[in-house]
This record gives structure tokens, sequence and C-alpha cells, in this order.
């Protein structure tokens, strides 16, 4: 698969990669204290992102890749459950599910190199359903700058726990205020 | 070295110990046209961010540590330069400047891990040149903020590299929309 310009494909790949490591590295172990605590009422803990990310690779990305190679514009993408985690990931550790997320993610990467996608692919169309119209590369970039989004999270979220035990030194940190608790 | 309550210094270091392996899932062997893109004039890269947290682990956090338990308040820190690493990266490979920040973090972890602190440790004060009276307790805390606000940054700034090509999805990837431009 070759890039349409110098940031293509190919280092999405790369950056979609590396997420399980940075994940186990950031995450396993880690105390719960850290991993299942949010920034509040109806936000997300550390656990319930990895979640999330997982849920992801389930019903999202390569899915909807699919869509766009088989159907093109005439079928719309199935909307994506922003909330599954939460009865997903009931009674599971945060381990098994970085097991899953890695397994899962591995998985579909190796599928998207098996299609082989021509640099004529990147540019066909497929229907979100709120969006509208879309292309194969946009869903491609999307992929890596949602595990991005959710990387930006767990930093904030991870920092949340420290806002009062930093003291003074709140002012000069940027993460303490990212604007909305949002992904 | 005890908690002051159930977030304490041991689970700060916890965090402080993973973010070498962090980075280097994150960043190493990544294309230069993602680890070394900005968000645009007067911004940082993700290479000036990591030569950043090397200057620290050399100037900020151990030294005041020092201060702190040398002088208390009778000594103000010295200022930190933020602009340092743009003079100490030149020339340097990232795989250089995380070889260098590895080390040093394990260098600083071993030595305050000798000094062996103690609950009482944690109350004692410093004062910080522009914001005044600190606690060593505060100072542990920024450290380990500081760690996630820098990693909240890298996940923003290479996020930033993909902002056209996701097309209308910028809608729901909040790593887009972050207020500000700092770390």
């Amino acid at each position: 698969m070759a890039s349409l310009n110098k940031l293509g494909p190919a280092e999405g790949i790369d950056v979609l990669t590396r997420t399980p490591a940075v994940l186990n590295a950031l995450l396993r172990g880690l105390p719960d204290v850290l991993v299942r605590s949010n920034e509040g009422k109806d936000t997300w803990s550390a656990f319930d992102i990895v979640g999330h990310l997982i849920h992801g690779e389930r019903t999202d990305w390569m899915p909807r890749l699919r869509i766009i190679l088989e159907s093109g514009e005439t079928r719309a993408f199935d909307p994506f459950d922003r909330l599954a985690q939460f009865r997903q990931s009931r009674g599971k550790s945060l381990e098994q599910r970085l097991d899953e997320f890695t397994r899962l993610r591995s998985d579909n990467l190796a599928a998207l190199r098996a299609l082989n996608l021509q640099n004529e692919d990147l540019t066909r169309r497929g229907r979100h359903p709120a969006l509208g119209v879309v292309t194969l590369s946009q869903l491609l970039a999307t992929w890596v700058a949602h595990d991005l989004t959710h990387l930006h999270q767990l930093a904030r979220v991870l920092a949340y726990q420290y806002r009062d035990a930093v003291g003074p030194w709140s002012a000069y940190l940027g993460v303490l205020h990212c604007g909305g608790h949002s992904a």
C-alpha cells in the first residue's frame, strides 16, 4: 500500500501498531486508584477507555473499511455504540482487556495488510450515518487519530487524579486545563 | 516512603517509572514526518518534547527536591529554562535523546529512593521563584503530572498531523479541539 502523500497509510499503520505497547507500558499493573478513576460523572476511566478501543476494533474500523470496499456509498456504516464498554468490560480485569485489545489490533492490522490496498482504493467512498460521504483514506486517518485522541484522554484522566496534589503548580500544567471532558 | 493518602508517592513513582517505556513505544523509530512536526510557529514537536523532559530530569525535579531538603524556604529554586532543549537537542537523533531520558529518569528515581523519604518529609516546604511556597509532596505530584501533561501534548501534536486527513470525522476527535497549543 503506497502513500498518497508524505503522511500516508504506512505511517498511520506504524502508529496503530504501537498503541497496544503504549497502553501496556502506561497502564498494565498500575494501581486501581489510577486505572479506575475518572474525571467525574459520565466521564471515562482508563479502564473504560481501553474497553472503548476494544469495541472499535470489533465493530468500527475494519468492518467499516469492508463496507466501503463491498458496498461503497450504497450502504451506510452501522452506528458505533460509544457506551458498549460499560456492558462488555464488566467483571474483567484491566490486564484481560489489554490482552484482548492487543490481539484484536494485531488481527485487524494483519487483515488490513492482506487486503493489499492500492492507491486508487484510498479514494473509495463510503457513507457515515451522521457525517455523510467519507473516503477510505479518511477512515484510515481517523483510526489513527482516534487512538491518539484516547491517548490524549488517558493522560488527562490520569493527570486529573493529581489536580489537587500539585498545589500552585496547577497553573503551569496544560493537561489540567484542557477544554471539555470528552475524548 | 509511605503514602499520605491513597494516591501517594508510591503511585507517583510507579507512573514516573513507566514514562521512558511509554515514550519508547510511542516514538522510537517513528518516521520523522511525525516526530519532527509541530503544531505551527513556536510550538513543539515530539522531538522537542523529549528534549524538554530531559532538561527537567537534569535541572528541575531532583535538584529542587534537594534544595527543599537542604535549604527549605530560605533558597528559591533556580528558574527552569523551558527552551533549553532547542540548544541541547541540536544534531542529536530522537533515539539518542530517548536513551538519555531513560537513563536520567532511572538514575533520578534511584536517587529518590535512596533518600528514603518519610511521611514528615512530604510536608517540607520550599520556595518556587514565581509560585511562592510549595511542599515536597506538591513537587513530587507535579513531576508526575508534568510527565502526563507532555504525554497529553505528544498525543495532540501527533494527531495534529492528521487534522486534514480525517475529513468530516474531525468533529468527533477531541484531541483536535483541545484548547491552546502549549503543554
